[in-house]
């Protein structure tokens, strides 16, 4: 088979790719993935299955296949690694940062990490164990180890050496400062692989630059420089690079040894990946990164956990029509109305909950000014609902020709959006208060209480004055 | 009035803020200023009134008022720059980074806009204005001015030198790179206040450190760097920052001058903020940056500009219902069914639009991936059809006692939840080919579709066994 032909036939990336995969053409393969724009890898690779992506990786260079690897979803990349041999796995893994690293590893099964592990050094094994063991959301989870660092007993000079010696390994650094430590002096004081030893001060790159070679880094560095530990959460991380102009954080572990640094740019990308979590569950995406490439079972699975309840909470709320079915029975026009209301106060309250997600995610708002919220959200729901109400209210006696109807499904549309508009805005700070994510309770709690609200509204006004309907 | 028994009085800085104004304690005011966290200004700023803002920023140096006009939405902190006296206004811009000043300036009237310009020198006059007139989504208005750029005779010596002298203001920028450029030649060479002469090399910091201070830079420089012109979009910025590990890229105007440079960091920040935006019009939220602290007018016009349209499409949809009054009349427990129809369709269509519009933005998808996607959200949508449906099914039954109902209820949910998830998956796609703003218009479209196709089976299959249900 011409791999050429097939090149020039197919014209997707992807398609290539497997016409590669196919007749095991592997020049082809590293030719076709060298050529693509890496803009263009995480659409490639995304359209690969799991056995052509296996095979894919493992027919590049471990330094290639990493950067494709990074495209992926963390959940997607962990299974490609879990089904990989430990060696390759552990290769492609060594090109990776500490923290990229970190994650993958947390999302494979404990055989597979201890296979993985095992392939590496005693160090390497026990500082990646350790970056593993953090959470996420803390900065032991967000900070890498690449960092440069330097016992405080020698001079500008020897830095400067080092800089140039190694240029190569510190050219994928993002190096802003170099930190000065303390080495264990203590009689067994062989270095510990989980720590770069006790930080003392921190020296900028700029002093570096402007300094005499001669001068010593203890006399050069910034001492006691601000550090975190490593259970400081992201919000804290968040209030110190917004006090400070930082772009890195040296972070210690209880006794003060310098593990890691956290970056201002990983900071504020955790924070924005939180954001947008939050936006995708008040739209019902609850597995938080759903792509289309990612197994069907998956994605169905995901959708139904937030389909189902939905469906539970809709059977309550329009439990509230079947009590006025006497009602519905003489006014049939009612029926035609319902849903409107229904649509319509859901609109209005999912509109609040999204600036009260916004606000909270923003910091300006706190989980306990409920009254605030209520007493700002009921000002918009009060002229909302008149604005609303009025449309529907001559819209419904134009249709009917009858004023009452128009007055009944007016007054409850105002009144609703009032409800939702209020209840949308305080919904996420009471769900916060007790524990709960407001993002992904929120919408369906509230639509639950505007359908309920909504219904009893509509066909208890019309009840009230059913001869005037008739 | 003791300003001191008032602030241990209050127990939010916005209230010793107040305080401090109605007593016109200029000095309690800068101290409660400087005491606040900076974390803490944003929420404190936007909870005074308008007055109030313009009069704390006016009692405040400028150089603390511009770090506390940063704080808030450009379209409020241009509101406040608009009510000062041009002299004021202008030395709180000159405190920002020249991109921030731009998007302020941007938003000010013209006569507001140039009685700030003619307080301004010549030279800054024309910049900040041709700064103004670039499109916020391209190179030319995400740049900044604040760079680093020497004429191609120095050597390193300078620079150094220049670095050394100039540690102060240069300390506020982000310095990576040096920018090495041809002065004008020509015997009218004057400088021109809108680039910095014509781009000839780049200088990496590093290199400089590591660098003979003889070298001249000529030497030193990486040459014909990569520079973009200023209409690049956000996307191409995008792509060029995924390819390179570039911090920041130079822009030139079309004879190759030096005009500014670009940050990745923006770069991320503003490809971040456009998701985001598309989130929250997604869950009607279309102003982009709704603040409970801004005017009650214009809050509830916004939300009403969304929730307008969508009581007409929501009458188009319910008019579908009106077709059927003889058949609800007859089975009265379909007009208790319908509400479930509609806002479990919704809830299906919703979550393949937040799929949609995420993988567009994440360049995953491609507008005229139509079909493919159909086929996905298909497969999605059948599984969840046939158990959504079920469940529904059997409850009707169980509810009237009536297998035809269930069946009659059970069918709509199964075909109506495939109809949302594909036409909510295609929907974006579809949008974005004809250039309509899929994020906006998607939702308020894909309910109108669902609800009709979702009244339409329920009212139709309940026609069609009619005699069975009664």
């Amino acid at each position: 088979m011409d791999s050429e032909s097939t090149s020039t036939s197919s014209h997707q990336p992807w398609e290539q790719l497997k016409a590669c995969l196919e007749s095991n053409d592997r020049d082809g393969l590293i030719r076709t993935a060298q050529n693509l724009e890496p803009s263009e890898r995480a659409r490639t690779i995304s359209r690969l299955d799991l056995d052509e992506r296996q095979r894919l990786l493992t027919g590049l260079s471990p330094r290639v296949a990493a950067d494709w690897i990074k495209e992926l979803p963390s959940s997607q990349a962990a299974e490609i690694i879990g089904r990989l041999e430990p060696v390759q796995a552990s290769g492609m893994l060594a090109e990776l940062a500490s923290d990229e690293r970190a994650d993958l590893l947390a999302q494979l099964d404990e055989r597979a990490t201890n296979a993985i592990l095992q392939t590496m050094s005693p160090e390497e094994a026990a500082s990646a164990r350790q970056m593993v063991s953090y959470d996420p959301a803390t900065a032991g989870g967000l900070m890498i180890r690449e960092l440069l660092c330097y016992p405080e007993n020698l001079q500008v000079r020897d830095v400067l050496a080092d800089l140039r010696e190694n240029n190569a390994t510190y050219s994928d650094y993002e190096v802003q400062y170099a930190y000065v430590v303390q080495r264990p002096t203590n009689a067994d004081g062989t270095e510990d692989p989980l720590h770069f030893g006790k930080l003392v001060g921190v020296l900028r790159m700029r002093d570096l630059l402007l300094s005499d070679p001669a001068t010593s880094l203890a006399k050069l560095m910034i001492k006691e420089p601000l550090a975190a530990q490593t259970g400081t959460t992201l919000d804290e991380l968040s209030e110190i690079f917004d006090r400070r102009s930082f772009l890195g954080l040296p972070i210690v572990d209880p006794k003060g040894h310098l593990v890691g640094v956290v970056l201002r740019h990983d900071v504020e990308e955790a924070r924005a990946n939180r954001a947008d979590d939050d936006n995708l569950k008040l739209l019902g995406i609850i597995g938080g990164e759903e792509l289309r490439t990612m197994p069907l079972a998956t994605r169905a699975g995901w959708r139904l956990s937030w389909l189902i309840p939905n469906i539970f909470l809709n059977v309550i709320a329009i439990s509230v029509i079947a009590l006025f079915e006497s009602t519905l029975e003489q006014v049939i026009s009612l029926a035609v109305l319902l849903p409107l209301i229904s649509d319509m106060g859901g609109n209005a309250g999912i509109q609040a909950i999204a600036v009260s997600i916004r606000e909270l995610n923003l910091g300006l708002l706190r989980a306990h000014e409920i009254w605030w919220v209520a007493l700002k959200e009921g000002s918009v729901g009060l002229i909302n609902g008149v604005i609303l109400g009025a449309m529907v209210a001559a819209g419904a006696w134009i249709w009917q020709g009858n004023p009452y109807l128009g007055l009944v499904i007016g007054v409850a549309m105002a009144v609703n959006t009032l409800v939702a508009t209020m209840v949308g805005g305080v919904m996420p700070l009471c769900l916060k208060r007790f524990h709960f994510d407001p993002a992904l309770a929120s919408g369906p709690v509230l639509t639950t209480i505007t359908d309920m609200s909504g219904f009893f509204l509509v066909l208890s006004l019309a009840t009230l004055v059913l001869p005037k309907l008739i």
